[in-house]
């Protein structure tokens, strides 16, 4: 029983099918001049298209290995040759959140603002640290911990008052899964990833404004407007677009299921020892919960002993032993933050499972 | 009929039915504490096993999205917040040229060595451009435009009488095509890429000695060393090790039917408006030819009339309308260097495909 979907997804057969499929039909390098070369380029514009499409947006595109390497793509492309303020939060995600921290110690001045217990930041916060002098404002829009949701459509206000500070947004764990209150195309920059969509893993997506001047991290060829250059996979490109848009057709769908799911195990969970980390305004696709006192690492093995595959933490930063980031931040409960389980849902997830898994956690 | 194999190679169909696989059976994250992350993880070790194994090295693989991104981390990595002199060839592929380019506008001593008519350095040069200063070498083994091979074992006698200095090798033309004179374990940092020999696009790989201090350029978690944080594609690893063993083993037998190829191609070639680039010591995989007056693009066109998929030049700069970096550094004749045509052949061609292509280019 997989309640790990928050750390990757299985890929979807569709989409598996087409990265055969284009494998086995369009193998020539798109940057190729010949006939093969255009069919195959040809074919790459049309998923950027669709990809745009699909989130209403004109931005540029550049495919990444990974959404890190996008979150740092975007962050240090932006802030190269510059000085500066800059901001973000205490949850991000390790790829955003150590950037900033590299960034400190170069010398850039760094506010990361606080989240009160619910895991949501204070806009009045941020109003206060915005200044002329702010040239970027990274903010997750899901949490991948607990699955918080930012106020994205105020954040975008507040910001777009200062015309040097850009915004950069990681939707990895919003895309395909909550409705955003925003509109994608006044986000500066914005980062996605595959494999968190039944898409496969190894391509990662950094949309950024035409009008941004982003600097290349990378030299080589002109291939990617030359910030990403090399060979990519259009295979893994046409399946990212084509999961994007498959699971972005089905979000409404797969909400209310996994709402229901998560609904259930709210409920139904009835263990004193165990603390919610998650709340009712949190995507529903993932439930965070503590026992403290019991290591988060003891929690995963003792699951799986019943053959129940959750995640403490991230997955990216799992073998460490410090306590959980965001769990502190939302707790100031050392003990809460060591003892950290993430069950992640999906439209794949049976009652019978979420069933199993109440009774597990109920006997614990 | 395609030519342009040094671009890019269609995936092998054993290699395509493992990314299914794995896609299918180990999708779970190789970070992920429970036991499917677990199983995943030593698939991947298992993997990287396999890859040292064929290649008979001790050294540490990161894998990356392209050889592009290795060759940059490769040289970036060893040289972050060190100056000194660095040197490295005229006619490298531009994921190493222009990387050495953006450092000499840095602010470092850089020398580009000069090539002879065949397109080999001279070791003499080599030798006097080697001092205490020097902090790393980058030279490809196998050229991707002519296929001129260079003197890697010399190459190591010379740069090992330098503690300080590292020698990088770009080895992408040459792994599974070309037999070293080498041992890849005498090598401080190399890279390749899967689609190069039959494995997918989206993996590059750079290898490095374990004593080497490679400093990372992404910041995230701490998968892959922290050097290349972030997920990776199991499915990819797993296909790159399979190419690689498979496509190692068949080297010799592969060679020697290439090498026919060629010399087929080189005998029975009767224009007198063609000019040979490439020569009978040159990698039997590339035949560059060049029909100096009659630009490349325009050439790549007439072939293609026939259904005749060549490349001119670099697929990787093959957009660009400069003359071709290698060919000029060989001819000093820029008329030859803007009209460049590159075959690539592969196992895969067929004697026929091959009379057809001199039937064309001996009626140009």
């Amino acid at each position: 029983m997989y309640f790990d979907y928050t750390a990757t997804t299985p890929i979807d057969n569709e989409v598996l099918d087409l990265y055969v499929t284009i494998q086995k039909k369009y193998y020539a390098n798109t940057t190729s001049l010949h006939l093969l070369g255009q069919k195959a380029n040809n074919i790459y514009e049309q998923m950027k298209k669709e990809i745009r499409n699909v989130l209403g947006i004109n931005h540029e595109l550049i495919f990444t290995s990974n959404a890190t390497e996008a979150n740092n793509l975007a962050i240090l492309g932006v802030l190269e040759n510059k000085v500066g303020k800059i901001i973000t939060t205490e949850i991000e995600h390790p790829s955003v959140f150590n950037v900033y921290k590299e960034l400190e110690n170069r010398g850039y001045e760094v506010v990361y603002l606080k989240v009160n217990s619910e895991g949501i930041i204070d806009l009045n916060q941020l109003e206060e640290e915005m200044n002329n002098n702010v040239l970027l404002v990274s903010v997750m829009w899901v949490n991948n911990i607990i699955g918080s949701i930012q106020p994205i459509k105020d954040i975008i206000r507040i910001v777009s008052k200062y015309p040097k500070a850009k915004l950069h947004i990681d939707a990895v764990q919003g895309i395909t899964k909550i409705k955003p209150d925003f509109k994608f195309e006044d986000i500066d920059l914005f980062t996605m990833s595959a494999h968190k969509f039944y898409g496969p893993k190894g391509i990662g997506v950094l949309a950024y404004k035409k009008n941004i001047d982003l600097k290349k991290r990378l030299f080589g060829s002109n291939s990617q407007n030359g910030i990403k250059p090399g060979t990519f996979d259009l295979a893994l490109v046409a399946c990212c677009a084509k999961a994007l848009k498959k699971y972005n057709n089905n979000l409404d769908k797969h909400f209310d299921y996994v709402k229901r799911l998560n609904d259930y195990l709210i409920k139904e969970i009835k263990n004193d020892k165990i603390v919610f980390n998650s709340n009712e305004n949190c995507s529903p696709y993932i439930l965070n919960l503590s026992i403290p006192g019991i290591n988060g690492e003891t929690l995963v093995h003792t699951l799986e002993a019943n053959d129940i595959y959750v995640s403490t933490g991230s997955s990216c930063s799992s073998k460490l032993a410090k306590p959980e980031k965001t769990i502190y931040a939302i707790s100031k409960d050392e003990s809460r933050a060591r003892s950290v389980i993430r069950i992640s849902l999906s439209y794949l997830t049976t009652i019978d499972e979420v069933k199993e898994l109440v009774r597990v956690l109920n006997n614990l």
